[in-house]
């Protein structure tokens, strides 16, 4: 409707799972020259790094490494990215915490928001991660609402209200995951992939992951119709609105 | 994604339905130029035609007003409209009525379809209306399924996989009626109220549904942000997606 | 609100049902001297009498035995009943059934409808029932549906919008049923276990139902609070109510 | 059941809150001579207050204005009104501020209990506040549970166990706010309506909850039935029961 | 518990609809020397042959064919295999229907019943076999109720409370589908894959099943853990109960 | 599957939880020769010993009392016992108490896990206690996640991923708590009477969790069906998983 600059923000808990999950919808924003930014609100240090504590590494180095993965991943998608570092195993929630989210948003000015669902019965800092997300969002649109140095924003620094899309989990059904946005992202999967192979302590999860975006890109054809002539090497990501779509036309 | 004529099939199960639900997407469609056809199941002569039969009206004649009030409306919106003829209160489910709606597909080829949601406490009509247009649909698309007169459709007669979306009901909450699509219809909202207005026995209706947009239009916009400068009187209608959005932006 | 004469109408799949179910509700109705009518759309003949059938008795026979149980039941609830007679196992659904119950309402004219909840995996027969009784119950409203002679019904014969609440089922929590009334049958307690007892080839049910009075009555005075003095001995019945309460004072 | 005084108490997230959501609520029970509390956990001087934000207020000021509007509100609607001023945006929850809460429950006994529902996506406030309701009314039955001073209540203090009921929030739907109870407001309305007047910076509100007042008061007629008579200015809130009703009669 | 001799039997509304979606649990109920039956209520004639209608065949054809081809299937798993021939697109629900349905289960004796979820937004027939699936299996249990010759079943013939498991639908989260049991068929699944090359017209959908266990299979063991030493190539199948389990051992 | 020792971990809010709600099958685990252990997270000293405040007891032997009831219980069932003393009314969840779960997750290895559920409107530090156990659960699982001393566990020391059941609530159809296994502890339940009779406050209790495995069994017996010869006096408990079932055989 209004004219906004296009920017897309995505919220993720461990410093891979905008990879895996969000990729090609990244990827297809840099594709269209829009600004994307990742936010990794910790490293995943503690616990998604098991070959590398078996390896014996330090925390310090195992953080390093993660990070150097994800600034690489980030470029192959063509992001940005930017790494709170609160901790993994458990994600802690805290208002300090919340209050660095509003800076971001006020800064990034998101028109479109990721992050995790709200449920996963398999790790707890993803739910955390969208709880804050979603927080500091709310938060980031109140003008009575200091930043985090104490200023007051200016009436351009708070936010709308930007619509948030859930990213796919592992495993989708056991976390209430009802796909209700199907994302077509052939053009983009090329660039998904790339950033997954910059990740190669999880090797196992390319194909993984590629056999996913086959799989949803069956069903983006299947609810598309057939009429609409779709390649066959579709390619989707599955996604789940928040919010209600705000629209002028039902299409 | 590939291209298709617009094509509005809204399935309703009486004959005023469509103009109070969902009077602002057929206005909408028609004011951009698209086709809009509207399909009532029956008249609504038995259920929602009190005051006539108090007034010692026949059947034949309750029936014969209504269709000509359905007509009015559908034309102040810029859409067709047929009727089935298919009896109210109860509406019966048939294989023959849902052939009959199966010959409608094929001949308007939507790219959109409106009905009612598949649950309301207070009108089993609604719910009998929304599972033929689901069930039609369907087989619409299947090139095995003959037309009801037994001959078999071309590669052009079925259809494709045209999004549904459920119109609000009169009581949201109790028919599990959650929106997840506004729309905003301030523009087609005068040919909404001048297709109410030809329906005089409902004369109460008329600001009930007005104020309804309004307040439909409040979440507009509180929906889509400060941001975004919509108009102080934007109206809205409220809507139920059945199948998950093909996108290729999420926005 | 406005004066009615209270009238308990109570539809019931086979004729046990009510008895282990609704039994509670109906005593303490015809307790406060109201009138209370029960319908059973079947007499459960070849569902719910294992026992009679391995005996070697007649369907007719069957049916015989178990009306004459159910007329006994009702008489110790002080209530009247009617049977359908519209066959078990399965328990079909037609117009002709609906349109026997829509004259039922008419005639009853109840203020409070009590029946099967709308889930069963045990029963299709329970959802059946609870099907036709809300169908019934919507058409015996509207002017324009005729009574099953063909008739018209009067402005006084139709019917306004009863509170419908769901019984308990025997399993509840595969039913989804969670009760929202908690009914304090202490006083009726004494009719039910006496129609109960009516029933004798169902003999091992009596100490079950009475143990569940036990159990929701705990419930009743758990939900109350302990500042209430409720007795100890306080039985209870659980329901589920279809419809929004209407009242003038939360309490 | 037992006699009790009946005595509301309202826990409200921000000033303004329980105007907009309970007013009627509040209103009838002052009309019925009952004793009416309501509890502002904050002044809603962050998130609620942009208008005030942006003409230069200090946050002195501005909570200054609120406490006074709110306590103009309440006094219009005939309740006693307290503030706790845990601060908003977010309103934090911790053990301490509870315990607050427990003294508020002991000393106000209440025999209902109003707050907002457990969902809300547009403002973590209102949730935050329900658990904080839900959590002290449980602790405050407890006589382990010690009051904030380190005393111990007496068996006269601790309290029995009151029905919650939610108070309608801005997007229901949204909020997974089912209404269970539609309360007749008609009486209490223009009370209503002058403690909304109390609040003149939110002076679009006054009309738009003028006309839910009256689509709630529509559910109360089309709930309660055609026979019941109700006027046709019925005006309704919508509330949603947290626990079992608990009831001699069923109605 | 008791001893009985296993017995599966497989609800399938089309002719293929069991490979794909049953084939590992049926082969490894025949590796284990077990009886497995498999009843197709239709062919899948006029939904799922769309390739055959396009190529001139006729209707008797194309059932001939998907009949060989399901044979074939149900032969390489090790399965016997029955046809009802009710129609498909839409598939009707009948009394007749189901009391065939009864004959089969009084005849198989189940011990373990597979069908379809109970919803499905792109394939109406699937839900109503279900349906049929369950009504039968409550029906066969009752002594009451006949066989479809009009006899009467003897004490043996009636069945037990066989548990039923749905298997995974095409797009599971569109269909509610929510497993809460993971089959490990690393064994079986040779077979799975031979059985799935006799449906030679879907020869997309082989590799498209085989990716889905191997997504199944990474969720057999990370749902069972890391110690228990599943071997890498771990194959699943994804099913859901209808029924609580019952166990002599939490596990 | 792969070979693991036995091993029960139960995670229960107060003192005497575990046992009316997992007696049986600790006992049933404690017959098979298999570990049971409890961990008590509170002693239930504040809000669920009103009787022994009212007698005047201070906090110190109220804990007392409550820790040698509970071991006493413990040993009549057969189970190991601890207790985490981290106070109830309100039981505060805190990364340190978290931490301190780890530590025993690790040192039980537990097989199989059973706790509260995640709803209890009636009781907030029954969900607190579920949610720490589950967090505390995906935490032992990490191998870069120390123990509460600081050191990291080896590899052995890391657990796998135990199926977790949540046991029965009080109000059970108010916490959602919908039972998927229903567990027959015929010849647990001695153990399990005896236990409850090491509970003398609660001596009403007895007989009420006697009548619940009455009630329980009842439902064992419908569910596996007629012809498995279940004696008439089976008895159960219910339980929920959280995580779907891993099996090699559906039954």
């Amino acid at each position: 409707m209004a004219a906004t600059t296009p920017s897309l923000l995505v919220v993720s808990a461990h410093a891979g799972d905008f990879v895996w999950r969000a990729g090609g919808a990244i990827a297809a924003a840099a594709l269209r020259g829009e600004r994307a930014t990742v936010v990794c609100l910790s490293y995943g240090e503690r616990g998604e790094s098991a070959s590398q504590w078996l390896a014996g590494k330090s925390l310090a180095d195992i953080k390093e490494i993660r990070r150097a993965e994800a600034e690489a991943a980030a470029a192959a998608l063509g992001a940005d990215i930017e790494f709170l570092d609160l901790g993994d195993y458990p994600l802690l929630e805290s208002p300090e915490a919340v209050a660095r989210l509003v800076d971001v948003y006020r800064r990034v000015q998101p028109t479109v928001v990721l992050t995790h669902p709200l449920a996963d019965p398999y790790n707890g800092d993803h739910p955390a991660a969208a709880r804050m997300a979603l927080q500091a969002r709310v938060l980031a649109q109140a003008i009575g609402v200091a930043n985090s140095d104490g200023s007051f924003p200016s009436r351009e620094e708070i936010i709308g209200a930007p619509p948030v899309f859930f990213f796919e989990p592992h495993q989708p059904e056991q976390c209430d995951f009802k796909p209700n946005v199907l994302l077509d992202i052939t053009e983009a999967f090329a660039r998904k992939r790339a950033a997954m192979e910059c990740l190669p302590a999880q090797k196992h999860m390319w194909e993984y992951y590629t056999q996913l975006a086959i799989r949803r890109g069956v069903q983006v054809k299947r609810n598309a119709g057939p009429n609409l002539g779709l390649p066959h090497d579709t390619m989707g990501e599955a996604y789940m609105r928040y919010f209600p779509q705000v629209t002028g036309e039902l299409a």
